[in-house]
């Protein structure tokens, strides 16, 4: 009887070596489509010509009885690898005539990312850090862009203090608020400025689908070929301006790193067994705990400068923290009821978006919990 | 030069098509598996399988160049499909002796699985609804075992309400608490009892790797083969005393579920522009707001239940509000130091885990991201 169960699974072992083949042979035409795109100058991250694929494999995955979502999940993965590798082969140059690049902070994470793929995309790349600037004048004359990438705390002070650069050079900081380093950009700089925000941190395999927001200074004429690099890197643009951008990070950004934070030192001021709770745990309970734990894996000051950054950010959290108060002493009051309609309130808020994130966080829970281990 | 490209995209295509047609052969090797596994009672989820086979594939991956991560995500994704399938064959039958079993609420989602699962694994369901109490008696006259599933404020007045059952009869029921319910069931029930808390929704394609907890109530030799029986179908259980059980929820399921309702209510009272917060934001923050979004596409009782389901959860969400709000104050003073230095604290608390949660969330965000639509 066992038997019968080892002959199918020698069985399946030998599809899953021929699937490891075909992988293989997947990777090396990718890396010649990224040999190609890289000589052309086309974007790695094509949408319609992704969508157009998936859409063709999901019909063959469906006469041959195969569910569609299975072969749109592994084609979506592998293509995560493409895109990976299809960095590697380097990026076309938008702007050969550019002279070179500096960034300041690029023996930092993100300042390196910036400073690698500008160096993959064939610019030449200096980095100005602390300890350089006695000789910053000589670095930064004659460059053509210059990247700030130093923390948000000293981004302001590090524009300032920027020599007077020739004015044909863009100047862009990656500085995760907007509306005060543009400012500061634009009066130290009389030639086009640009203000970047990328989503994502340091650790990506590549920036296919990552968003990088911008925020026009001055001069998008003259900058538009930077724009252009970076779609070619893969990312997704989003323009919005600088005071709306802080804004919108109060509650992306400064809220959640928050109630995160408050959420694991609540936590800790209850000693909680976490192996226990793990091991008693939802796949969704799981998740919202790696997603707190991964915060305290990370850099304090980082999250003590992203919150700090704006009066806004503790007005937000402060409101939040009486309307949660508010919502719990009504509880605490026995007004069942009053809980059933404000939820159903916030549900009209949400509108479609409810059933959305419910199919969308429905894969993200299976896929949880496909890898889980213990 | 565009022709180039187009040439190694059939080519892709091609390897892709091969792929579909590996998945479907793969797919009817695993219906035999799963053929044979219900004949002879072997669990469908098997973690020593499973680990040998992925590090064997690993290897095979390493060897031809391959990423052995793409391999193993592929692969996972795969046995997701496969326990799916495996299911519909049925399962072997641990007890065929028992006689009938009788679901109360079995019309509901979570009572309705059970039912299914347990009609699959051989066994006579029959349904107790609201409306057929007139005939409970007749009903549940003869069970071998009978299991309650309905919602939570409801449990213990339908435990009291039960008619004796035959001594042998096996009492089960799958509240969300596990103290009270267990209580009323050992005073209701001579024989054999059990509490059980399903960690996951009814919208789970299969049991494979689900948890199920577990609390002893009495008689464990006769449900012994009831245990055995969800490990065939795949679950992992989780024993845990009904009070320790109830604690970790006050964690796991009520300070969460009210945290994300509040977020919501707080979402809706900023009027926040999600479409807007959607655009600019990273993957963490859109799966962030996914998890949240999620609680409003459901059903608002449910969760007012397991909140005001035991005093203890509002106790646990007013010291949260209570720590919220002194973190809050401590940066509103510009106590930055202090605010690094809890941090440090909880990041001791989290030990290993931190790392851990940063790795695992690490994958799952680059999950999220490979299946960016806008």
């Amino acid at each position: 009887m066992v038997d019968e169960l080892a002959v199918l699974r020698d069985q399946i072992d030998e599809v899953d070596q021929q699937l490891v083949a075909l992988f293989a042979k997947r990777l090396k035409l990718v890396a010649g489509v990224g040999e190609v795109k890289s000589r052309q100058g086309v974007p790695i991250y094509a949408p319609d010509r992704e969508a157009a694929m998936l859409a063709k494999r999901r019909a063959d995955a469906e006469a041959q009885g195969v569910p569609p979502d299975l072969i749109e999940d592994v084609l979506r993965r592998a293509m995560r690898e493409s895109y990976a590798s299809e960095k590697e082969t380097g990026f076309k140059c938008m702007q050969p005539t550019l002279g070179k690049v500096v960034v300041v902070g690029g023996a930092g994470q993100l300042g390196g990312l910036f400073a690698q793929l500008l160096t993959l995309s064939g610019y030449t790349v200096e980095i100005l850090e602390k300890d350089g600037w006695d000789q910053a004048e000589a670095l930064l004359s004659g460059a053509g862009l210059v990247v700030v990438a130093v923390p948000i705390d000293q981004t302001v002070a590090v524009i300032e203090r920027l020599p007077t650069l020739d004015e044909r050079c863009i100047l862009v900081d990656l500085t995760s608020i907007k509306a005060e380093p543009l400012a500061a950009m634009l009066k130290a700089h009389q030639g086009p400025v640009l203000g970047l925000h990328p989503m994502f941190g340091p650790d990506v395999s590549s920036l296919a689908k990552q968003v990088i927001i911008y925020s026009e200074g001055r001069g998008s004429e003259q900058y538009e070929w930077l724009l252009a690099q970076m779609r070619i890197w893969g990312a997704r643009l989003q323009v919005v301006n600088a005071e709306e951008h802080d804004q919108a990070m109060s509650l992306v950004q400064a809220l959640r790193h928050f109630t995160s934070f408050a959420y694991g030192a609540h936590l800790c001021a209850e000693q909680a067994d976490l192996s226990q709770l793990l091991r008693l745990s939802s796949p969704i309970y799981r998740l919202e705990l790696a997603m707190v734990g991964r915060l305290f894996a990370q850099d304090p000051v980082l999250y003590a400068d992203i919150i700090l950054s704006s009066p806004r950010n503790l007005e937000m959290i402060r409101r939040y923290h009486t309307h949660f108060g508010e919502l719990l002493t009504q509880l605490e009051q026995g007004k069942r009821e009053a809980f059933v309609e404000q939820f159903a309130t916030v549900s009209e808020f949400f509108g479609d978006y409810a059933d959305i994130f419910l199919k969308e966080s429905r894969n993200l829970l299976a896929q949880a919990n496909d890898s889980r281990i213990s």
